[in-house]
């Protein structure tokens, strides 16, 4: 009876098998490695299952289904590792995971980090965490994504729902092939090999660099997925076409997002709407606090009735005026006496965050009884005018979440939830819009791999403006979207600067929660940020298609130039895996563009590179090829470093040669509706001839996953005479071409 | 035959049973919380094993012998907690620990932090690694001794070589019996009972204090041990006498140790004590380093024979001179043509750190091989000259040591590794110099709990001096010993003022490894940097018998003030535990008293609030009872906060009433050796009769232990006409009085 127990156990659990193979095999000794077995589970796309994973990981929180088709578009490619040198152990209870790292290797990705792009000599801690630049380990942060992009072309995931421990480049093997010469720390010096000849010269590290990349889990096992380039671009494709492509958003999503104060009523929502108007400001969202926090923190989810008496009106009054509502929650249920709590009681975890409930999202049902009431109280109020939701407080340093003690109904662990719980309530809400075929865009503060195609934007309390841009760029190698916030500032230029940035941002918000500021607080500064908001509104077309790739093609919103050279490389390359040896990798990034933090290429042609409130000048470098001033079509420079000081309304934003930017014509106050025809302008730039196959649909529903979208071909072409002509030819069999005819811009000084 | 295998194994690992366990009872749903067994271990001394203990403990690491005897004369006391109350759950192979935490219950301890003292609302991750300021969650430090104190008087240590996860009085229970009041956080009201009525203002906080401590051990079980008091200061003796009882350095441990730059040579260590010599300025020991750190920066263990042409010669030299040399080393073995470095490779981990092997000192013939190589190569070359050794980076940043995927041959994990390294390494060392009847006093940068008995001082190279000053209060709740380093300044005023701490800490110091500076670099402050000196050299006698109570009684050299109270308190109790209930709690340290971090008392007597060195005053706060200065004896006040501008050479100390301060005479260069007997002078201060059991043996060896000691009688009595005197009655039957008679002082304005 009990052995029968027992191999019924040992057959679920994979945990205990571990266990006990490691015991048969004798515990007092160091575990040996073996070699996983690779499985091709989509085109270059390969798995390992080490150990026994378990069922709760990032991608089986994020429920992501895999973009097939799309992936198999992509260049064949093989393994692109040795596999002999990945090797695998057994640790007890514990799995280790080493695999091979070139001394000419760089390695990008591994979370949202604020500090630094290239990753190597660095050991992460991945938790979900509010971010901290001075954690003596690095990887806590509001997107600590296990996915590391290597510079020879190809990308890893480490899938499961655990910390985990990973050195890049740290900790030199005993049996390593090759290690670092023994240097004398004292003199500087290399022993010679021949006595009594002279010691040579060489410089003394502290940390000296390994061959391997390292993983350690705490779990019974994994899934370890192995995406092939053969860029290092064409790799982060794969990864987000493995997670279902990147999201889309609204077009509405691309226009702007103002917040207002936390007790701000119904009639601060209207007039600041107004304001917006009046001032000849851009506004697409408002974000507002319903009431539902105000007993604690946790949240009621029930419109407070003296502030918001009439919820439906309100909404229907935001829906005439053009204007999305953008709902500030968090997923703790509070206080208890309210109509959820009880509710949610049998679902919740033994612990509370701010004397709210802690509902394990990994059940069906509490993930149901959350959508039901939001069904309930929000999105049945009016059918449009709702967009989206902040869902705060998913990330969050430890003394803000449960403890790590803390127990679930599921039998899930805390740090499983801990690991998944913003993953999870992003997808209860996109599942309620969906449903009513209607596409959302939000904001979220904790996220994590798997979350492509969820389309929320992170955010958090930070305000350092650098951190925040190099933030920016690490979200591109993360599959996810970043924006810094603006909260205000005494100071006009700061103001602006800071707005600057976030209109070219996934998302362009300004977040007045906590300030009485507006964006016409600063007369002075006003001027700079209406052509910021304008801008972004004008780049909407532009934007759109960026997104579009994103969703299509994986390529990210956000492209990090350490991937750019990588990616032009992809479109020349012949298709599968080119030999890569010590010395030579054509995907590397050039030793200019290794640690760039600061700039980063919005979708195909726009290289951006923000000034921060406290400069008046930049250096900006320049990738391969000819670069273009935005504004006045100038030859910047070509693979170059420039330095720029530009006038305050104006961006250091250049553009690549050849590129055609689609932008709204005028000056629009909102992004265009389903069945509005707006009139696009054509900027073209530079000396090449232009091509792009310009994406569209509806801009609103679901329609374009049932083929409802249009494709229309750009081209901008010089006659032997000298003279720039475009034309635009809607793709045959294709629909929905929401612009009026074209017009084109030749863009020369 | 698997079936048998099976449940060998089963017997042989507690891991897998407990995996069973949980496996047969479900494994998908949250487990269930016991009770734990408590047994009585020694007097006042209770032990629950939780699931099943590993092997390799901080105490088995520490090869703890509890000092029963000693145990035995602490007051007789119940198992201080509500047992009922105390919870242990396994979270699959994890294993949680509740213990009620009271509403009015401080906690200390949980390791020397820099940065406060009283823990509740903090979570700690209990690593051992370099002291980070900015880390987001603290415990990550030089000691991360798992054991804390509780304010309602009983102590509790998590006898695990696993990281720790500790949330003190963090994460509300939904289960709790009471919780915080649900406050609104937009009005910071209460919601009212009786609807309609007003809500109660309230003040809204983020951190709700929980009525647990919750302790997270990644392993499969650990031992916890429950200290009785009745107070918090008995609690901590009985910690330090069941590790031993504190260490009782050497005398000449107590007096000065300079150290030299990393290139010193012999000649430049003679010059060095001459130049003490003729700056007057006391010398006990000199630091040095071989020369054996030279190849990268492991250690061969070999003198530099450039350097240093006759070990042997200079060590007689030194040993003329009356100064013991401390020798600089780390226990990495490198390079690799180096002698040890083939013996030791058997015994490696799989990692290297600065290219140098990682033996795997829980394999006792890898410390026989230490401990052979440091007898022949060090020991042997003079009976006496060689005092102690600084053992470095046997702590660190995780980039400096070895990676968690490590393996060693013993089988043990790099994780267990890391957090008895220091420990490992000292025992070695102690045994070495016990074998050879003579007592060290040493430096050691990382070490756990399980180290009272270790005459070892931790350092470490941060250099806040408000933050060293923290850092030695910690130390007096964690049972071990720390000293801030002086390592020159370019300002005179601070680099005296940093001496004035290191001669009120365990260990007086000068650390110039790194500095051409030395203490008569500012002529401006030598003479006070000589007073400080020549101070603590006067104070050796109180200082010694300091660490006799260490020893023998379990008294911290370093008693924070929040222990203070209590330990009066104990003298007065009636033996047994007391009644505590929500409101009194007689142990419970004076509100002024809760945070002090920048006062300690050293021993009985002294009450120590040095000045930073950017101050010219400061607040004091004097516990109750009368405090009186110690340079004049005027009276400072009682149970109050005075301000003080003390003189540039004179410290902010203070003497409690009725003390008598053992000193010696006159301006000793250096401690007192045996067979010597120095004029011993009696200070006493106030307004009570002082009596004080003066401890005394022959300062060198382990004689005391075979209970060669002195124990003297000094009272000092007020006749009927006010006169003071005082007499000294050397106890019958005990011996080895080092000083000549003693003269009397009374202390008054």
């Amino acid at each position: 009876m009990h052995i029968v127990l027992l191999n019924r156990a040992v057959a679920r659990l994979g945990a205990a098998a571990l266990l006990l193979s490691a015991l048969a095999s004798g515990a007092q000794s160091a575990p040996q490695a073996v070699n996983p077995s690779w499985q091709q589970v989509a085109p270059g796309v390969w798995k390992a299952s080490l150990g026994q994973p378990e069922d709760l990981s990032l991608l089986s929180a994020a429920g992501v289904q895999p973009a097939l088709t799309r992936l198999a578009s992509l260049p064949a490619a093989a393994f692109p590792l040795d596999a002999a040198e990945i090797e695998v152990r057994q640790m007890d209870w514990k799995v280790a995971l080493r695999l091979p790292l070139a001394a000419n290797e760089d390695i990008y990705g591994l979370g949202v980090d604020f500090s630094t792009v290239r990753r190597n000599g660095q050991i992460f801690e991945l938790h979900v965490d509010h971010w901290n630049r001075r954690a003596p380990t690095p990887g806590r942060t509001h997107a600590p994504v296990p996915l590391y992009i290597s510079s020879r072309g190809f990308a890893v995931l480490f899938d499961s729902a655990r910390y985990l421990k990973v050195s890049v480049g740290h900790g030199v093997r005993l049996a390593a092939k090759q290690k670092p010469p023994v240097v004398d720390r004292t003199t500087r010096t290399i022993r010679p090999a021949t006595p009594g000849t002279a010691p040579i010269p060489a410089p003394w590290i502290s940390a000296l660099p390994s061959d391997s990349i390292e993983v350690l889990a705490n779990a019974p096992g994994f899934d370890v997925y192995v995406f092939a380039g053969p860029s290092p671009m064409d790799a982060l494709r794969r990864y987000n076409l493995f997670c279902g492509g990147g999201s889309l958003p609204p077009k509405w999503g691309l226009g702007f997002l103002t917040r207002l104060p936390t007790k701000a009523t119904a009639a601060d929502v209207l007039a600041d709407v107004a304001a917006f108007r009046e001032h000849g400001l851009p506004l697409d969202m408002i974000g507002l606090e319903p009431g539902w926090m105000s007993h604690a923190y946790p949240c009621s989810l029930e419109w407070d009735p003296t502030r918001f008496p009439d919820p439906a009106g309100l909404l229907g009054e935001l829906d005439r005026l053009g204007v999305r509502a953008n709902l500030w929650f968090n997923p703790y249920i509070g206080p208890p006496h309210g109509k959820l709590y009880g509710r949610m009681l049998p679902f919740a975890g033994s612990h509370l965050v701010w004397n709210g409930l802690v509902p394990d999202y990994t059940l069906p049902e509490a993930r149901a009884t959350l959508a039901g009431h939001l069904r309930d109280e929000v999105l049945r109020l009016h059918p449009r005018a709702v967009g989206g939701f902040k869902v705060d407080e998913v990330d969050g340093y430890d003394r803000y979440l449960w403890p790590e003690t803390a127990t679930f109904p599921s039998g899930h662990h805390a740090e499983q939830l801990r690991q998944t719980y913003g993953l999870l309530v992003q997808r209860v809400l996109l599942e309620e819009f969906r449903a009513l075929d209607r596409r959302t865009f939000g904001q979220v503060r904790g996220t994590n791999a798997g979350a492509s195609s969820f389309p929320f934007v992170i955010y958090n309390d930070n305000y350092d403006f650098g951190e925040y841009i190099t933030a920016v760029v690490n979200s591109g190698f993360a599959g996810v979207l970043w924006s810094p916030e603006v909260r205000g500032s005494d100071n006009p230029e700061d103001m602006l600067r800071r707005i600057q940035a976030v209109c070219l941002s996934p998302l362009a918000l300004y977040n007045g929660w906590a300030s009485p500021q507006k964006l016409w607080t600063h007369p002075s500064a006003l001027p700079g940020i209406r052509a910021a908001l304008r801008l972004r509104l004008q780049l909407l077309p532009y934007l759109y298609h960026t997104f579009a790739q994103y969703h299509l093609d994986g390529l990210p919103v956000i492209r990090p130039l350490q991937l750019v050279t990588s990616a032009a490389a992809t479109t020349a390359g012949p298709g599968g895996q080119p030999a890569l040896d010590a010395t030579t990798n054509p995907y590397e990034a050039p030793a200019a563009l290794k640690e760039i933090k600061d700039q980063y290429l919005l979708g195909d042609s726009l290289l951006v590179a923000l000034l921060a409130p406290d400069a008046a000048s930049r250096p900006v470098v320049l990738p391969p090829g000819r670069w273009y001033d935005f504004y006045t079509g100038r030859l910047a420079g070509e693979d170059t470093t420039i330095y720029v000081t530009p006038p305050a309304d104006q961006l250091p934003l250049f553009v690549r040669d050849g590129a055609i930017i689609p932008r709204l014509a005028g000056e629009p106050l909102r992004a265009p509706r389903t069945g509005e025809l707006p009139r696009l302008e054509l900027w073209h730039y530079g000396e090449k001839p232009g091509a792009l196959r310009l994406y569209d649909d509806d801009g609103e529903t679901f329609a374009y996953e049932r083929g409802n979208v249009s494709w229309t071909d750009l081209r901008a072409e010089r006659s032997p005479d000298g003279t720039w002509h475009g034309t635009a030819i809607t793709v045959a069999g294709t629909q929905t071409w929401s612009y009026s005819d074209p017009r084109w811009f030749f863009i020369t000084p």
